[in-house]
């Protein structure tokens, strides 16, 4: 069978699944998921759904409620937002709305591993554009011809930020549209939102990190009305599912909470920067709920699996040209006592 | 922005939602929802995974516990199934694994409308082979290189099936994959699993209509493990959320529930068949969960538009070279008494 397959993707390498460590065995500070549970408004309305007849229906293609609660959160236009199964749903739509066979697909590096793989999927090809020393984009940006640039801000793994000007500049040299993926924008300071009010600019979100709802799969995109009517076209009509639908807006709209716990994030990950440097690591001002830890005295790949060994799963991330690192997500005060005990006793 | 966009989707009509009447205020008989709640089981195991600590973190990306259950049931390799945010997800995969921009997507006609688009979508061209009159494949089939070949088995709207054997012939006359839609087949007599043996033909199934669970979105497709390892690759990694993989798997164990339910759609579809030709339409004998009528004495879309006038809501489907009809779905009996109280007021 697999002669019929395009041969992008026979070439493509086989998915490896991501460790699935089962609950209470590990501290999981690998994926970037909160600590902390979802909004109980959230939980409330889907379980509220789960008692009424909707369920066995289908549910609204567009999402319109959800639309109208994240319009008024962000003060955009609900027409202006495309909802999605998680920002992966989103940006595989925008590369298949925009990236033609053959085409290019280029985002700074290093950063999310997925755009490589979309433009793999898509039979497109991937450029990676390195990131200057002090992680902000190099201009003149060398590739202004590609038909999808993506910049993850904040960006991962550094969780380093460039600016909204430089993202103007950016969009301003391209000659295809840009986007800027907002997965960790909640922990940062600033947004580009603003920015979609240019032609080529879409903004993504996701509610798998700021609002803990990794497991229920809901992204959505930011860009000018006229584009999202096109976009529509490219997803699937019920892509997204009416029981995260529900707890996506309920979530969204349960600002207090969100705030409460997020105020407890910022804390910690204030804490982390603050600790791991005198455990010798060299540690890059985070906007996001990670850390990127590296060090220049010793390798960090035995850390890593000394801490897989004390239950502690961390990321290890290794890109060609700008060197290894742990990436450590902000965990519960409690889990980054225990990674802290474990780092200092084993360094 | 539009400039931006691959010419094939700028050229794909906008997509129109389908109608979204408020609920109580419409029998809706025109998507094929099933009229009965889903499993409670499944309720169940949803409302325990709202109540757990799951929904924050990451789900499973291969959906392993679903795998095994639906592997059971279907006495097939757990490894031989690949899950799916909707069938129409997997249907989407499948497109982007096998067919090239430029290529070619075929299926029979009348058939599901969605096979066209995606073919749009993948930049493809889609060409439709007419039915026999007597709703048989035709021999020899006309386009055996199509890069995918997708036959609807049973049948929308007509409701009629298509032997084994004549899909075998099929496959065996093909020089790509076949795909065996079978999003109804679970109101019918046999399946296709079977052929999924023949190193071309892949089977998709749904749970949005037999297992009252449209609103979930959950999908999944029976094919060699070996081509499922390449298809995952193709997939968003986490395109099941932890909600729609608990209640899938849970509504798949309830087969007590599931045959209780069934057992009534197929006897108010006797009573359909039985009566609608009682107020002049000639019916199809249907294996699925709706009934396609039609007339030749008058035209039905004023019927369809005086049902609606009366709040109910029937499917008017009209296909180039074969005619128009309505496509009803097997409501509850009670939403049945009330269709067939109304056309014999209208008729």
């Amino acid at each position: 069978m697999s002669q019929f397959l395009r041969p992008n993707i026979r070439a493509m390498a086989g998915y490896t699944p991501g460790e699935q460590p089962r609950d209470g065995e590990y501290i999981k500070l690998y994926t970037n998921e909160k600590p902390y549970p979802p909004s109980p408004r959230a939980l409330d309305a889907m379980a509220e759904l789960l008692r009424s007849d909707r369920l066995r229906k289908y549910p609204d293609p567009l999402g319109t409620a959800f639309r109208h609660s994240a319009g008024k959160l962000l003060n955009v236009d609900p027409d202006s937002i495309l909802i999605g199964n998680g920002s992966d749903d989103i940006l595989t739509i925008l590369t298949r709305a925009f990236v033609p066979e053959g085409g290019l697909v280029v985002s700074p590096t290093p950063s999310y591993l997925l755009y490589a793989t979309l433009a793999d999927i898509q039979g497109a090809r991937f450029e990676a554009v390195p990131f200057t020393n002090d992680w902000r984009l190099p201009t003149p940006w060398p590739k202004p011809d590609a038909h999808l640039t993506l910049v993850a801000n904040p960006n991962s793994p550094t969780g380093t930020v460039v600016t909204n000007q430089a993202l103007e500049g950016l969009a301003k040299e391209l000659r295809g549209p840009l986007i800027v993926d907002e997965a960790y924008v909640d922990f940062a300071e600033t947004h580009a939102v603003g920015l979609t009010r240019l032609s080529n600019v879409i903004v993504t979100r996701t509610l798998s990190k700021s609002y803990s709802l990794a497991g229920l799969r809901f992204g959505f995109a930011i860009a000018a009305p006229a584009l999202v009517r096109e976009l529509v076209k490219v997803k699937d009509s019920y892509n997204c599912d009416a029981l995260s639908l529900a707890g996506a807006q309920a979530a969204l709209e349960d600002q207090a909470y969100f705030q409460q716990t997020h105020a407890k994030i910022i804390a910690t990950r204030a804490r982390m920067s603050a600790l791991l440097p005198k455990l010798g690591f060299d540690v890059l001002p985070s906007h996001a709920n990670f850390i990127w830890a590296t060090r220049t005295d010793r390798p960090v790949k035995p850390i890593f699996q000394e801490l897989k060994n004390r239950k502690i799963l961390v990321r290890y991330m290794n890109y060609a040209g700008h060197g290894d690192g742990l990436r450590i997500s902000v965990g519960s005060e409690a889990e980054i006592d225990r990674l802290l005990d474990e780092l200092q006793k084993l360094l």
